[in-house]
């Protein structure tokens, strides 16, 4: 079992008030599933008409609730999402999709939708069966006492050795009418790109057509939660949902059909920064971080070029130590830059930490002070910004230090 | 500068004898170049006539010696390496170019031979410029005390954090006469595939041209040194190095100019179980490593796919850090296999943990018995082997466990 840890010295210190979103009520329960003595389910009753979105993992041995999710989401309609936490349901075989199917019946009974109007998600410990049955009672007496209150207890429910919940919000205009979105999500380990984080959610209560939703998600996507990795691990069960309920139309919200629409741009700039905030917040609890770590590559040959050097450095055992050690190790960085395989010219090659150059041109800047780099080591905050003089290709990917906290912590998880 | 650590419990307990190499001179000493108390430098001397084969990095920004080796290489005659540790001379830009020069001018003089056949590797702290001058004298010097004793003196010389040094030794027949092949090598971190060890050099009487020796020790990487990760990191220096001096011919041996010739068979063995022999050493080395970790994919599409399976369990933190953990979290195992992008089929995956089966078809194997497999996760050497069911690649490769002690030795061996 997860032992509980101190909370990360990096979790955000402004905490966001959140609002209620209209059709969306939330309750969550204690079903026993792994944990004792705290919530472990989540459900999220949505109204009539609600449309979905969703964005998985790209693992060739996804979880059963992916499986599930992946074909209800063809639907494009949600009208309850059910999140356990404790049991992955992944690499369970055959029970684990008996599971699924089970879970989607109880809980279409409890909400009275159909089963393809459900949306599932489970994380914890992979290869264990998840016994379906402890979901019995328990979402139908959820279902009955969900208000529009509780986000944060939702997201307390859905975390594993996350050492913070995770949400954020925001609220814009849509034509005339106020519109609310409102997202949550859990991470710490086995985070890499193709999904950075296990799981998390996004509500919101504005008008947009299924196909329209899905195209902003997979936009947002790609710069945030794709652009976080803790360990270069990709889960199993990697789920990014969003759920949109139309009640803002009431208020005279106009009803989406197009992501293109121009009326939208208040929100997919909301929707991105909340998007950043939540996958910024995973790197930030990453297992056993010390360090938020911004990897920052330009002058690539193109952007994904800049990605891929970036990932390089971000992943790098070697890197994430040094910073852990507060020791601003270019060489390890050099090393990466060289592992990546995309074009890069060694005697081109400049190097800061936190704005500090300590290499340029291919070779140690003369004129850097190892002191005021060794200070500005000690920021919690590290950024490493490698410029290759290529071209004009640029990215950004955020991580986290890897310490000896990360080994234990995942070195006595499932015991 | 890198602490003397302990001795890893995983070094092998017998070490061969090392005979002398027809043709073959040694010499050692602490040029200061960073440690202190310590030898640093290494020079070999081969006789005229001497050919050479390497196979180095494939980053992108190599060391300057990796450069000066690759240049030299292509006229396949040797008759000196120079060898230092404390300093990789890479990332040193104009200053790295002019230093390798320096010292292969020192070493030429020293040795009585044109500077291109000269060999040069370097290991240690990467974008520190290298002092050539401190070889001059040293090499000089070197080259008038050389013996044909002293392998394990030599191979000490070229340590940086590896905790024991590694040989290997075979003798075997050409045609009638008796041939000897040495191997060196040092590990420790930064090691991954596209080569995988930092350094290594293999030497041998037998008469063998320039490229049938090229061909004989491309081939003999690609299982072996290639086939070892510890975390995933490639050096920007990584250099294998083979010298034939070709005295045997004296006793007889015949000269061999093609890599086919079917007279070479029992050479051909024997290299390969050297190269297999140090890879596993450096392996058994890796930094703060407990466990020697065999990963074997089996039932893979095709090799090459197998092979990539294998390194995504060997270089995934969560597999290593469960396996430090002595937990045989073989749901870990599924998501390694699965982010590796390769053809599989869950409900075909079956996992082993020192040939007891914990998962078949797709899910928790009913019959295994936890205690067994905890028992058998205590063992120092940890096979996992995944079948995949859908062909007849097959492929293994090796690593360690990634341990509290791997991040203390990088996350403070700079300062």
């Amino acid at each position: 079992m997860a032992k509980p840890s101190p909370v990360s010295p990096l979790a955000p210190t402004d905490v966001p008030e959140m609002p209620a979103i209209a059709g969306v009520r939330l309750a969550t329960a204690a079903a026993g599933i792994r944990y004792k003595g705290r919530t472990d389910v989540l459900l999220a009753v949505m109204d009539k008409g609600t449309t979905a979105a969703g964005v998985f993992t790209k693992s060739k041995c996804p979880s059963a609730p992916v499986e599930w999710c992946r074909a209800v989401l063809k639907n494009g309609k949600a009208q309850a999402l059910v999140v356990n936490s404790g049991n992955a349901n992944a690499f369970t075989g055959k029970t684990g999709k008996a599971s699924t199917k089970l879970t989607g019946d109880i809980a279409s009974k409890a909400v009275g939708c159909k089963p393809n109007e459900i949306f599932l998600a489970s994380t914890g410990v992979i290869g264990e069966p998840l016994d379906a049955t402890k979901f019995n009672g328990v979402l139908a007496t959820l279902a009955e006492s969900a208000g529009p209150d509780g986000w944060m207890d939702a997201a307390k429910a859905i975390m594993t050795t996350d050492t913070f919940p995770k949400v954020a919000t925001a609220t814009v205009k849509l034509g005339k009418a106020k519109v609310t979105i409102n997202g949550m999500a859990k991470g710490a380990g086995m985070i890499a790109p193709d999904m950075a984080t296990m799981l998390s959610f996004i509500f919101t209560d504005a008008p947009i057509s299924a196909p329209a939703l899905q195209a902003l998600l997979k936009a947002g996507v790609e710069d945030s939660f794709n652009a976080v990795t803790i360990d270069g691990d990709t889960s199993t069960s990697d789920t990014l949902l969003m759920f949109a309920t139309g009640a803002a139309a009431a208020q005279g919200a106009p009803k989406i059909t197009k992501a293109s629409d121009i009326r939208l741009k208040p929100f997919v700039k909301a929707l991105n920064v909340i998007l950043n905030d939540l996958a910024e917040q995973v790197a930030r609890d990453g297992e056993g971080a010390r360090k938020l770590v911004e990897v920052v590559v330009e002058g690539a040959t193109t952007k994904a070029s800049a990605r891929k050097i970036a990932m390089s450095i971000a992943n790098s055992p070697l890197v994430k130590t040094a910073i852990a050690g507060e020791d601003a190790n270019w060489g390890r960085v050099v090393m990466a830059v060289g592992k990546a395989g995309e074009p890069a010219n060694r005697d081109k090659l400049s190097i800061a930490f936190n704005g500090i150059r300590v290499a340029k041109l291919g070779a140690r800047d003369p004129s850097y002070d190892e002191t005021e780099v060794s200070n500005a080591m000690k920021n919690p905050k590290v950024q490493i910004k490698v410029t290759l003089g290529l071209g004009k290709g640029r990215d950004r990917v955020l991580t986290c230090d890897l310490t000896k906290e990360y080994v234990a912590i995942n070195g006595d998880y499932r015991s």
